[in-house]
Formats: C-alpha cells, sequence, structure tokens
C-alpha cells in the first residue's frame, strides 16, 4: 500500500456512495487512498454513472488528488484492492419491495433483515458474495473485506464459514445510532460510557457501564421511558415492555421491536403497507433515492446532501470508513461489528459470526469476550442464530426442506400453511434470482 | 419394602385413578403392594370418596390383598411412603379452562402445556410440588416420586432444582403412544424397533433404528402421509409439512404441532372454542369426567371402564406403573421419562431436566445419550428450554418482569399488548392459586 | 443372518481364540454362528493354525455344527461378514517387548496402553485397522466391528473419526473385572449393585449405586482398603490413597495407578525389567503364550484351559461374546465400552470417542449419560483424551511434531531430552511398521 | 477522585516499591495521585521504612506534591481507597525457600508458582487475600484491587470466585518481557505487532500478527531459534523443541519450560539448589533483596538503582501502573492480565480466571476472545485450569483429599509415595501460616 490505498466498492451505484466518499475524505490523514473503483451492474449503470460523477466532483471539491474509476467489471476492479467494501442489493429495491409485500400481503412482517423478506435476501445475497469472494482469493488475497450488504450477519457468516475468507468485518449502523443517542439521556457523552454489545447482526443486546466502572444499563432504561430515544430512523416507535429491559438489564437494540412487540409492529407495517400514500419502507426508500439520484444529478453538488439523512442507513457509511480507517492505521478503535465469535458470546459455537464489542486493528477485529447472557435472551439468540444457519446452508445448497424449517423457527413468520405458501410465492416472485433453488421454483411453478 | 410397598397418589381423586389401579393389578407379581393412598383436597372430597370406594373394588376383585386409603391429610399419608405420585391440579379442571379460554378469547394459544395456559398451569403447580417435596424430605426421604402433574417437564426440573430432590422421575404418554403405533406402520412390533428420543416435555424428537442397526426414520415418516397416525388423541389431526420430517429425519411428538402448523391448531382451537357444543379441550374432558364419575359410582364397577380412554391420557398411568415397577425390581425397562439430562442432550446444560430415552432401574432413570441434534431443532430446543427457565424461576419468585419474558420468547403467544394483556388477565383471574404474585395482581387490580 | 451368523476373527492366531470360542459355545442358543473365519498374516500362519484347529475341536465336541475356517485372506473371511472382531497385534509379542523395554532403558513407563509404548502400539495399530475397515466398507458393510485390539479406545476412536465407520464397539476387561470382585467387598452380588463408569479406555472411574438407589461408593472404597481387591492380574498392587479416593469418591480402574502412583508403578516396571527371571509384561506373557500353544497342539484338548486365565486379558472375550449375542439379539445387556460419546461425558466432545456403561442392543451401544466429573478427574480425563487426539492424528499423518506433542503431555512421560530421545529410538525400532513417519525415520537414521 | 487519587500497596516493604513508585511518577500527568499509603505487617517493619523513605526521597525529587503513608494498619490505610495493589508475601522470603527446597530435596520442581511450592504459595496467600478483600468491601467498596502477589491467577481467581469481589486484575511481567523482546527478532517494534495471548498464569501461549494481518509466530518461532530470546530473567535457558514450536504455531510462556522440557528444567534446579554457592532462586533473591535495601538506605538515592532489574520481577511494576493508569484515565492499553474468562478462552469455563490479552479501561479488563486452542494446549490447559481450581477450593476449605488431588495432577509432581510425603512436609514446615490445614497438620506431627 506504499503508493496509497485501493478501495473497491461493489454496489458502488448506491445513494450511499456519496457518504462513504464523505467518510473517506474526513478521513484522508490516517488513510491516505489513491484509488476509488465503484463497481456495478448493467441494470445499474444508469445511477452508478450519476452517483460515480457526484463521487468524483466531493473529491475533487477536497484537497486530496483522488481519481474515482466507474465501471461494470467486477475483476478489473478487485486486482491489487486493498479494502473492498459491499453494498450492492441483488434485484435492487423493486427485490426487496416484494420480500416487503408478499409477506405483508399474508399478514405476515415482510422486513428486509428480519422475517421472511430476509431470509430471501439472504438467498439471493449469499451466492454472490461467495462468487465475489472467489474473485478475491485470485485478485486481491490479501485484501479485507468490510461487508454492509443485508442482512449483514448472514452475509459475513456465509463468506466465512462457506467462503473460507477470514478477513472480513460485517458492518450495520444501529449499534452506532445507540451510543450516539443514549448517553446524552444521562447527561454523558459516548467517551464518558464503555459499551459491550452481543448478540447477532439485528438482533443483540448491549450494557453500558460509566468511567467509575458502574453499571448504568438500568439508569438508561429509566431515560428511555421518559423520552424515547435510540432508535434507527426506520423502526416504528412502540416502546419496550419497561418491566422486560429492568428485569434483563440490558437494553435490546431497535430491531428488537419485531420480536419484543411484534403485535405492534405487524399492525403499524401493514397500516404503512395498506396506504397507497406510504407504502413499505423499500416503497418510500424508492422514492427517496430518486429524489436523491435528483440531487446527485447536479453538476455543482459536490458534498452529501442532507436528505441523505433520511435514507435510513446514516452512519453505515461512516462505521465503514472507521473500521477501514483502523485496520489501516492499527488504530484499536471500538466498533460493534460481525465477526467471528471466538468465544465472545459463549452461548453460541465458537466459530458462529456474532455481533459483539470489538478493538479494530491492523489484525481485524478483536472481540471482547461478553460472558452469558441471561436465559431468556441466550434462548431467543440461540434459536434466531440457528435460524439464520439454515438459511445460509440452504442459500448454498437450495434446499427447500431447510428454506422452510427456517421459516418455521424464525420467530417472526407464523407457522402453517400460510408461512408455506409465503415461501412459495418468494421463491416464484424471486426466481431469476434463486438459481439454487431452479428445480423446486420449476417443480411449484408447474403445480 | 419388605412388608411390601406402600404407594401414595396426591391428586388421589382423579379420574385417572383405576387405570393406575389397574396397571398396579398388572404388575402385582413384581411390585407386591401392601397399601395405596389416595390423597386429595377438601375441594376433591366427594370424587376421592367415589374413586376411592372404586379402586378398592377393584383390588378386591383382584386376587391380592392391598388396602386403599382415603384421605385429605397428606403428611398422614406420605409417612413411610415407597413411591409417590403426583397428579393433582390445582385449581381443578375450572383452572384449566380459563387457561385455554382467557387466551383463546384475544386469539391466543391456550392450552395446558404449551403456550400461555401451560405457563400458568405451572405457576399453580410448582408451589405447591415445591411443598410436598418438603414433606416428603421429612416423612419419607427414600421415597421415589413420580411426576405426572403437568407441565410434566417444567415441573419435574423444578423438583431438582429448587427442591434439591433428585429421586424423581417425570411421566408423559405421548412417547408411549407414538411407539405403540408407529411400528404397525413398517409392519413392526415395538420390539423390532429402537427407538431414541431427545428434547423436553411435549417438545421433542425421536429417530428410530430397526435391530439391523439401521435408521428406519424416513420409511416411518413416508409411512405417515400414506395413513397419518402416531398421535395423542387430543391433538388436531393436521400433517406436519413432509419436506421439513424428510429434512431433519426426526420425528416430532404430536404437540409440535402447535410449533410446526401454528396456524392450524390456533384456527381448529377457536373453532372449537367459540363452539358452545364443543369448548375447549377442557370444557370436553369435565364433560368426559362428569361422566365418568357417574360410572365410578355404580357399586357394581370393579374394573377400569372404557370410556376412560377417551379421556386423553391413556397410558399415563400405566407409564407410571411400569416405572415404578422397573425401579423395585431393577428391570432396566426402556421408558421415556423427564431427567436430569447429564448430557444426554449435549445442546443443553447438563442439569436441565430433558426429556429422552432412558433405561429405568433400582437406581432411576438412565438416560442415553443422544448426541446433538440438527441446527433447527437444536435452536427451537433451547429456546424453548431456557423459556421454562423463565416459567420456572418466575414460579418460584413471583417476579413478573420475568414472567412477560417467558410469554415474549414463547413462540405460541404472539408478543405485544394482547400478550401482556393476556398475562395480566391471568394473573387475576388464578389469583388464589398464586400467592407468589401477590404484590403484582394487587397493583393490576387497583389499576 | 437368516442362515446363521457369520464371524470373522482379524488376529485369529492369538491365544485369546479359545476363550472366545468358548462364549460363542456357551451362548448359541441366542447367538445362532453358521461359521467362523480365523484371519491372521503369514507371520502367524503356524499359530493360526494350531489355535485354528483347537477352535474346531471345540466346537466338534460341543453340540453345534459350526466350521472353523482359517485363512490368511482377509478379503475372503470379510465377506458377507456379520461381525469382525479384531485382536491382532501389529509386530507381535516382539513389538510389544520394545514398546516396554526402549521406554524402561531410559526409566519411562513403557507399557503398552499408557504412556510411550502404548502410543507406538496405535501407531502401528491404527493405520491397519484403517484398511481393514476399508475393506469391510466393501465386503460387508453391514457388519458390526467390535473391537478389542489396543490400545482400544484410541483405535475405536480412529475407526470412527478417520474411518467414518460407525457400527464399531470397542472393548476391554477392566469393568468387567471390577464388576466380578467388587460387589463381594459389600456382601452383593454384581446384579444387586448398579454401576456406572466414564472416561476413556483405561483412564475411567465408576460409582456405585444400591437397588434402593443409594450411592455406595464410599463403601466399596472403605472395604478396598481391608483387602484389597478389583484389579485386573496386570497391575502392580499398590494401593491408592484412600484420602483421594474418599475426596473424588469414584473408584478408579486399575490402570490409574500409573497415574496416581506414578513412582511405585515405575519402580516395579523397572524392577521386573531389571530382573532376567521375570523381565516386562510383555515376556511373561511371551512365555505364558509358549505355554499355551504347547498345550493347544495335544489333539485331544478340546475346551479352554485354566492356564489362559493367566494371560491377563481374561474376561476380554467373554464380553465380546456378550456384546455380539447382545447386538444380534437386541439383548439391552449392560456393558461398558468404547462409544461415541453423544454427550454421556459431558467434560468431552459429543464425538469423542469414551469408555462408558452402556446398553447393547441392535441399533449397537446406547451410552447412559453420567454428567460431569470432579474438577480433578475432569482436568485429567480433558488432557488424556486430547493427548489420544495427538496420537490418532500422528498416527494417521505420520507428524513428528504431534507424536513429540503427545509425548510431551503424556502424564506418565517426563518431558525433555530423554523422552524426544526414546520417541526417536521407538521410531527407528518399529521403523517397519511405520510407512506414515518413514521421512522421519530416515531422517534419524541418517542422523 | 477530585481531589487525586490513593493508592494502597499491601506489602509496601517489599523491594519492588521503587519501581512502582517510578511507574507512578512517570504517568503522573494522567494519574494524578494524592497520597500512597504502604501497608507492611509487624515481621516486615524495618523493610518498610527503608523502602518508604527511598519511596518518600523519590517522589520528592520528582515535580509532584506526594505524600509516602507508611503503617503496619492495613484497616487506616484501605479507608477510601482508589486502587489497591497487593505484592506481598506470606511468611516473606524464607517461605517461598521452604517451598523451593523441600520438593527439591525429594527431587521434585519446587518453585514459587508452578509445581509443589506455588501450590503453597496459594495455601497461605489465598486466605490473606480473602481477608483483605472483606476489609476492602468494607472500607473502599469501589476500589479497583490490582494483584501481583503469585500465584497470581489462582489468587485472582479465588478474590473473584470466593471473594465475590469483581473489581480485580491479576498481573504478571512474563507477556511484557515477550512482546518487549520478540518484535527486535524479526526486526519489528512492540507497535508494529499484534499479540494474542491465552491460557492461564505462567502457563499461556500466545500469536503474533503483523500490520499486514499476516500470522508471523512461525517467523518468530524461526528466529527463535537463530539466537534465543523473549525469555523471563528467572528462567533457565533451554530450548523448546523446535518440531514441537512449529506444530502448535504458538509462542508458550517461560514458564513453560518447566512443562515441555521437565528433565532439564529439574536437573538445572537440583544443581543449582546442591551448589551451596548458588542455592535456590529465592535463595539467590535473598541475597539480591538484602544488596537492594542496603542501597535504599542511602538517605541521596532518590531514584530506583539499575540493580533492581536483577531481581526478576522487571516490569511488573511496570505493568501495574500502565494498568492503574489505563482504568483512571480510560485509555484502553493492551495489557495481557488474569482477568474472568466470559468466553475468551472457549476451552475453559466462562467464569474462570484466564490469562488473556485485555483492553484496559475505567470499564476494567476487556479480553479479547482467543478462540479454541488446538488439542495439545486445550487437554493441557484444562488439566491445569482444574488442578488450579482444586487447589484454590482446598486453600479455602483445608481439604487434604483436595490438596493431594491438585499435587496428583500437576504434571510438574511425579504421584506416588514421595509426593505424599512432600504435601505432608510442607504442610508441617508452613503450619503457621496454614489454619485451615490445622487439623491434618497436628494429625500429620501425631503420627
Ligand atoms: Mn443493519
Ligand atoms: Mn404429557
Ligand atoms: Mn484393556
Ligand atoms: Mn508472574
Amino acid at each position: 500500500m506504499s503508493k496509497g490505498v485501493k478501495i473497491v466498492t461493489i454496489g458502488g451505484g448506491s445513494s450511499y456512495t456519496p457518504e462513504l466518499m464523505e467518510g473517506f475524505i474526513k478521513r484522508f490523514d490516517e488513510l491516505p487512498i489513491r484509488e476509488i473503483w465503484l463497481v456495478d451492474i448493467e441494470a445499474g449503470k444508469e445511477k452508478l454513472k450519476i452517483v460515480g460523477e457526484m463521487a468524483q466532483r466531493m473529491w475533487d471539491a477536497s484537497p486530496y488528488d483522488v481519481k474515482v474509476h466507474l465501471t461494470l467489471d467486477r475483476r478489473e476492479a478487485l486486482k491489487d484492492a486493498d479494502f473492498v467494501t459491499t453494498q450492492f442489493r441483488v434485484g435492487l429495491l423493486d427485490a426487496r419491495i416484494k420480500d416487503e409485500r408478499i409477506p405483508l400481503s399474508y399478514g405476515m412482517v415482510g422486513q428486509e433483515t428480519n422475517g421472511a423478506g430476509g431470509i430471501f435476501k439472504a438467498f439471493r445475497t449469499i451466492p454472490v458474495i461467495l462468487s465475489i469472494v472467489e474473485d478475491m482469493k485470485e485478485l486481491c488475497p490479501n485484501a479485507w473485506l468490510v461487508n454492509f450488504a443485508n442482512p449483514s450477519g448472514m452475509v459475513t457468516d456465509a463468506i466465512i464459514r462457506y467462503g473460507k475468507w477470514e478477513k472480513v468485518i460485517g458492518l450495520c449502523n444501529v449499534p452506532v445510532m445507540a451510543m450516539m443517542q443514549e448517553p446524552k439521556l444521562i447527561g454523558k457523552t459516548t467517551d464518558e460510557l464503555v459499551y459491550s454489545f452481543a448478540g447477532i447482526n439485528h438482533f443483540h443486546w448491549h450494557r453500558v457501564q460509566d468511567l467509575a466502572g458502574n453499571d448504568v444499563t438500568s439508569q438508561i432504561i429509566e431515560k428511555l421511558y421518559e423520552k424515547d430515544n435510540g432508535l434507527p430512523a426506520n423502526i416504528f416507535d412502540v416502546p419496550f415492555f419497561k418491566e422486560q429491559l429492568k428485569q434483563m438489564n440490558l437494553i435490546p437494540c431497535g430491531y428488537h421491536r419485531y420480536y419484543y412487540r411484534y403485535e405492534e409492529m405487524l399492525s403499524h407495517m401493514l397500516e404503512e403497507y395498506n396506504d397507497p400514500n406510504i407504502g413499505t419502507r423499500g416503497q418510500q426508500v424508492k422514492q427517496t433515492e430518486a429524489e436523491l439520484f435528483e440531487l446527485y444529478k447536479d453538476p455543482n453538488l459536490d458534498h452529501k446532501p442532507e436528505q441523505l439523512e433520511k435514507r435510513g442507513g446514516a452512519y453505515y457509511s461512516d462505521a465503514a470508513c472507521e473500521t477501514i480507517a483502523s485496520i489501516y492505521a492499527n488504530k484499536n478503535t471500538q466498533v460493534v461489528v460481525s465477526t467471528k465469535n471466538n468465544g465472545a458470546v459463549p452461548d453460541l459455537a465458537p466459530d458462529d459470526v456474532v455481533e459483539v464489542s470489538a478493538y479494530i486493528g491492523s489484525a481485524g477485529a478483536r472481540p471482547v469476550a461478553f460472558g452469558s447472557l441471561p436465559p431468556a435472551e441466550k434462548g431467543w439468540l440461540q434459536v434466531m442464530k440457528n435460524m439464520e444457519l439454515c438459511v445460509e446452508e440452504a442459500a448454498v445448497t437450495g434446499d427447500y426442506g431447510l428454506a422452510l424449517q427456517a421459516f418455521t423457527i424464525n420467530p417472526l413468520i407464523p407457522s402453517g400453511e400460510t408461512a408455506k405458501r409465503v415461501l412459495d410465492e418468494l421463491l416464484i416472485a424471486h426466481k431469476n434470482y434463486l438459481p439454487q433453488f431452479s428445480e423446486k421454483i420449476a417443480e411449484l411453478e408447474a403445480a
């Protein structure tokens, strides 16, 4: 890397890209980038051009001389990369909208990371990420892969388990937001608290200590009920039951609302689904994205527009840039990441990918050992991780029975005939992106 | 026991008692009983008299000279007992009916062992069983406790974990029925097959081998779809998804229908609940029981009437008698029982109570080590066992937050406001039997 | 097996064979044998003839019509076998004598199952057993393999782990002898006690209960110090420290003397080693064997001679015959066997082979879950099992570093230069039987 | 701590104290100390005065105004302490010399942390540390305890397990030295490498990565054989077997020589023991200490003398000061410490104390999850940790059988009569410091 760092972003045409650029520009002193390659596919060609030109303008407006390359040729881009980030979406937002609307049409939680929708996003994404890993083994065997394609935990787990690629870190913005918003509740800054996270992506809990070493988790919980905070923008605002949080003495992540307040979350989602003026999150995002791309087209825009915050994934890119800088400069920054467990969460197997507090340095993520969770959280974490394992294996093998098992044990999918119908309908709806299931899909279509 | 065995049955006024007597009479040669004490409470006095006199008539019609004592004084009965069986129902069938109807009135699975109803049965039963154990420590410290009060797994676990009483075996008739009905499906007798069960009460799986050592599980699964069998009488007849069973290559117990076919089971239960001519299972049983007690009153009846089969718990008592005889005569009979894990199901902790194949002898149950379950079953088993642990602790401590946790992670209860309302309404409905929750109940009533 | 059972014994020329025949004759009613094939190698041809003719005479003197075939062609014999027993000794007794004398010449415990000698026996035996398993996959894929070639635990583990052959049971006579000798100490018969064993071959402990369910282990321990008993004939008679046994409340196997009384065992072995009139156990056995074969030559001898008891492996064959009969007739007899753990000993991995109490039936061994051991036993068991894993892997791969690791952590081998010298000298001494180490041996010889 | 930090050092009369002062002076900017209390016992009064006055001179020569208090009243000192460090030695160096000489007189490894000597140091130290913890609960319940009294791992484990005191960190200089010496071997600085340690005190391994994320452990191993380095000064210089290190691909700590090169270490220790001009390490240290105290008496000496390096514990105090400063200033410095496992070493229980790489901040040590060790290391670590558990329990209860168990499974003590004699002789020799064993000692003395 003596001549500067080469960054490759798969799914470079994403609306997130400007945030990523901003993060890199901000950190140029510790992360001296030489060139950035934005890669996308034919279907994303136009967006890639718009966002790519915008990205170049951002760099040109900075004091740094960085060239942004745009390409549809993934292999050309990967050659000798130092860091590869993945933010692609197989089937684009339209696929996400199907992930959401088909389950909801049967009264079930669709959603791009939990429930039926998340399972299908994994089915579509895992085969692609594994093919990227194969390219990387050949073209940039020393590179780090920083994934923020969702479902980030399963994708990261599959990269290690099936791709046999260890230099990977999975990211999510949910922990970042908790650590930014909660401290204020008790009159502290983030630096004045010590956060410990444990669980898996979109299904984790954290506890908090102050600098006298005291656990202040219950203090924060109290404050959450004075004024609700600490939630990702795209989670409907229903509070957790206070008695439950006090009992566990842990703070769940926002996505836990799907599990702890299933009834309300489902009803809110159905409301939006049924309202033609709102639509599902994917539909809203599609609208926001269209607006963003209109902005990006402006040849005078050379900085990240404020509207991007609304997009939902705020801080995702910031987490990614910080992670890359920490690896590059061996900074030992604390980041909450998806990484191989190694015992950090002793309730899961050492080779499972978990999402935990970690120190990020040149040797990658060093997960902080959290210790065992209390029974309720432990049991539920175990079923969710095992569900993930079923999804990943089904994504790789196309085993329909295993897909059905995953649907059955997923707490957000009431089992039975309707669940099976949702599974089948999603298989058919996404058939272009699910070659591993082609035989079963043909059988379903014939029936 | 030189002068013969003393048996004590707590909840002796139950309609099951005649089956128990039949089982003892059948086994008298290997289990020489001297006296039987049927114990009940004031509210069950009349039933106790009816069933007790019937029991004495059964023995009088047998070649054996056994005296059946009836008493409301538990401590008098327990003195020097060799075996204590527990089949009592705190709050009687009326409490069960509330367990069923209150959740169903909110569209949720009530049921006496799974879901909200089962949780409340545990809340009512565990404190009582722990007080029985305290009496036993004083009055019959060498006795064996054979429990078939439901929820049998949690009750047995609480006896060991909180009662610190190790000489206990928990029973259920579900495995018995599987082992009686399945072999025919492939043209075998029970003796020609080797059954291995693993899981927890009403949440277990089994695999089957033939005498050549071959796994014939998938062969049985195939046959289940030609003609459905192998189910307890009180489980509505909806088939498992064949693809799912083939994938796991295990046969789930009948109660797994609640988990694997939630939608259909709930809809069936709601149908019966809403039909004034049918009613919930508890209401049906109440009717059957009334008929049974009419029969039992007949001074000429001196054998178990056929109608008892309809009662649902068929073979429960048979399993109990066989277990007691196996302990007494060190028979090493195979019985599927709830017992301390000790590693038999390595996916759970060694000190958890599990339901597994075991050899029963004078040293109690010797569980057969089953090995790890596949991911989907493993994960689900882990969440269920941890739910049980929350329920047991809440039953002992009256911790409302923990009760709410158990409700939340139970796969049969959709979490949210309605779930909390069901919890609260059940607490109030059962307040006479829930002294441990009295403070919270008062608070709820005040609100 | 409709036309009767075919038994194949690899290492058929062993002096144990007559005991095996006696065991089969005794059990003919439940195990209807059609034919027996005794297999040996060229070097054992003469012994095979002697013992084979003796075996045929034993059958001819019985009421049963069984043909004993003698062959050097293993594959011919294995064709359509129902049971294969393995009792061969790679390198014969001369190799064993080297296993013993080379370590002892450096002041270390040699011995055919523990310490340096046992490690080398594993190095010689595991490749051969794996090649037998390959033949079985082709020629008798439904047969059961009953191994009593030492070190029986490691050999059985390697059969499953590396040979991927699950239908195997490993045997040892040590538990048999404990269960025969101890009960008398407290005035009981074996049938009046319940034995529970846990550990690995030649490194296990047991506890004992009476038929009232009471633990009588400490009662037996007390009696052991009145009159020492319960030891295999070939273990020098030094008592365990009573304080230690009382503390653990378990009875160790006789071989534990090597670990618990290292000093005395080593000194006794050195004494015999240095006395030309005694010699090591292997030398003694060689002498006994020569005498036995003289007896076997007698054309009038048609029953097992009493002198065989002195041989040391008494009851080995009895355990083997009982195991085979139990599998054949689904008898569910309790036997202590080496089998896959599956959780029975939760301190070791579920896929480790352990030696535990098991019920033997047509589905093979069903291990009894024992639960966790106390810390001292647990820790020592863990290091020994991991030593076995190193030995097995080195036996398969020929990895010298791993062999050195096994030598280093083995509690009977003081680490250092001398240990390494013993390792190297044994490699050279056994080079004809260690093709996997040929490269390293060549390097050692060149040095 | 607004008015500055109060530090209390138990065993303040130790020759290490000046190094501790130096460390504090160096870090005053980030750790603003107000007062230091050096505590010792009557027998150490004179040393306390000498070293205490020296300590005050060191502060007086610094730019900082810190008062060093000397006291024999531990409770007075502990009042409102912020940090308590423990470096006391029950029975002083004379007890250590007995720990060394008695085992060696029987040909066994004596030594203050491994083998028989270390076990007795634990027996003497644990009851005292537990009484200190009781005082702390009352007098300074928010203080951090930083222990470097040996055997540091067992002492720290006992503080948490039996003392129920969680705010403790155990220290050792061995990892510090490895991280200082090894990098040079491959032309790097410590900052250019990432170290990961796992194991228990004086029985751990580490692996090393460079800033490109590559494992450079084997590269360092190679260099160790060109020029041996990386050893604590008090470990005799015998190399590990290269084949063994290459196989494990881990670097053992210097103390592993006792386990991996037992023969040579023992022979070296016996040599020194038998040479009246050298003597055991304790005797050498006693000599060095006498010289150091002569120096300390010099009223002009106001800085740490160079001779202290020879003392053996170099960097101990540096590690302690860095740990304290990191806690105080939430620095997140990497230090290798003894702390609760929480899963960091998944081969041991989550509540075992382990010695691992950790980030030290205001919430204490955050251990880095290491993952499973290879079989040989895993097995040996497990037996050693379980030995520690036996020692700790025996230290608390005075259970002789358990002490004998610990002696038996300790790899540095050949089991048997002599081992038992060493145990008994040490019990008698240290009787003044072993009230928990008084009954057994009386029995031994009477015999
Ligand atoms: Mn996310
Ligand atoms: Mn049941
Ligand atoms: Mn043996
Ligand atoms: Mn140290």
